[in-house]
């Protein structure tokens, strides 16, 4: 039987295990241009949050019922595919189950020669891309300059900052414990970072360990540590807009400072995006990041769940809480091969 | 004599006429390379209430008992630069007096052939030229798209509407007045205004006149009325921030609804600028608002306070309050010649 989460209510607030459930249905079976995969790892990440409520996104929202969306790291084990061969490791969007069928072009190949398969859903997979074309493209960083990061020690957060050191910037990050603080700096190479928790002047904080400024702003979370960066920009300053985590689960909308003014005085901009709009351009840069992680110059952290596929529910929300440092995955199951 | 208006204390909201003060000083004396000129327009500008507070922006701010910052229309009465004679027409930055010296290289001359010399410090000056630049190169606006304008009718904004119309797109404003509606529609061309005093709900105002969403948002005046757009932005959408005029004069910083989540589900900017980032380029950005001018696809109204010196800030006043239809302007003087 194939096991799959589905959604049984919206969640008001931080989503609770009650919010899903497990199902049992037959494993589907593959046709023409087809693969059935068995799913290894789930990748629980923060957008999925948003999914999950009535108001559609920029993609489908989950309906009540349905299986939870999601990315996985998964083994081809019956293809109807010419590309795909059983024991092919492929990261497909089949949701919350333990196998789903994928057409042959809506999956990507692993190498997994490179790195642990499990990085196709990190550094070497959407988190990592989403890292690479925020910060270069969006973010268009330039040597020298300055970064902050805020969700600095998550999948994504980490990379931008390892990015940026690689491009010769000085690099801050903000991150929810002391142990994701050390582990920024001592590990990943940051210059400096600060646990946002103990720190409650978010304001004079940016300034001491940027006295000249922010050039580029990666934002993974929102809120009052956003709000701090809007003075604190240097002249063309960037933010770039990836996450909004802190804003997630909250049961009534928050408001904040107006600061629109700012930018105009520092001839700033925003800019949201979505790592799906750089998808031409995927290959090069995962060759890029495959690259500088053979070389030792990116690393990476997982925080993986062992409890199966019904221990998926629980690691979304501990993730949404920033029980994570680094990748947060779900093991499902062993691989065949 | 030369009589200036000088700020005597810091405006506390709204300005009041008794923050300023009107002082009688000599006439200056230019020296080499400067030209001795006599205001006949003075340019009252919203940009300028920022310059009164203590906090410093892109420009210095305004000290108390020193002149007040601002741009003039003025005629050439002595001149030791060789670029410029007597009864030349020159667009400065001497500030709120009848008459100053300024650096040949700081004055702009007018070509008094082309329009009324008052359209200097409008349509074919530093106003024309923010709405032309912001539009085109800041919010990159393209054939058929669709566009909003707060401050419609404004000595920017009403600008902005028109080469929006003059490149075929769709465009509707926002202004305060029943009479300032019907005239950005009836005589300038707008597809739609509306009266964001008699509206309460501007989201479904804005869904109303634009049902498929926003292309480039030029935003004169911030708070609810660009709040609102936000959610009503097209994918790539694109928010020019000129002004935030509503933000000026409010005693206490207002706060807002947060939105940086639409940026990332539209891949929507956000971008500030100052027209002064575009200097290369404003003779040609000029050459084509005249010729627009002459064949009469550009419009433009002034409303001109005819008080002199002394009425410089109660005209100052009545812009920041909405009093003007198109450029406020206080005429100071007749031409000599």
């Amino acid at each position: 039987m194939n096991r799959q989460i589905t959604l049984t209510s919206r969640p008001i607030g931080y989503p609770k295990t009650s919010d899903f459930n497990v199902v049992e249905v037959p494993i589907p079976t593959p046709e023409d241009n087809q693969v059935l995969i068995k799913t290894i790892y789930l990748s629980v990440d923060p957008y999925m949050r948003g999914r999950l409520n009535a108001v559609k996104s920029y993609a489908a929202n989950v309906e009540i019922d349905e299986v939870i969306v999601g990315g996985v790291i998964a083994e081809v084990i019956e293809s109807k595919h010419p590309n795909f061969e059983i024991g092919d490791i492929v990261n497909a969007s089949i949701g919350w189950q333990e196998y789903g069928v994928a057409g042959g072009d809506d999956v990507r190949k692993i190498d997994p020669t490179i790195a642990p398969i499990s990085t196709g859903a990190g550094i070497l997979g959407m988190p990592g891309l989403t890292a690479y074309f925020g910060l270069l493209e969006v973010g268009q960083l330039q040597p020298l300059e300055t970064v902050f990061v805020s969700g600095a020690a998550g999948a994504v957060g980490s990379v931008v900052g390892q990015i940026a050191k690689i491009k010769g910037c000085r690099v801050i990050g903000s991150a929810g414990t002391d142990e994701k603080v050390d582990y920024i700096v001592d590990e990943l190479g940051f210059d400096a970072a600060f646990n946002y928790k103990h720190v409650t002047d978010y304001h004079t904080e940016l300034q001491t360990l940027l006295p000249d400024g922010i050039d580029v702003y990666f934002d993974n979370v929102g809120g009052e540590i956003t709000d701090a960066v809007f003075p604190n920009l240097r002249i063309n300053g960037r933010v770039v807009i990836c996450g909004q985590i802190s804003q997630y689960n909250l049961e009534k909308p928050e408001t904040g400072p107006r600061f629109l003014w700012h930018m105009i005085t520092k001839r700033a901009r925003i800019e949201g995006f979505l790592v799906f709009d750089f998808v031409d351009q995927h290959p090069s840069a995962l060759a890029q990041m495959a690259e500088w992680l053979q070389q030792g110059k990116l690393k990476y952290r997982e925080t993986i769940e062992e409890g199966g596929i019904e221990s998926a529910p629980a690691a979304f929300i501990s993730m949404l809480k920033g029980g994570n440092i680094g990748k947060q995955l779900v093991k499902i199951a062993e691989l065949d091969t």
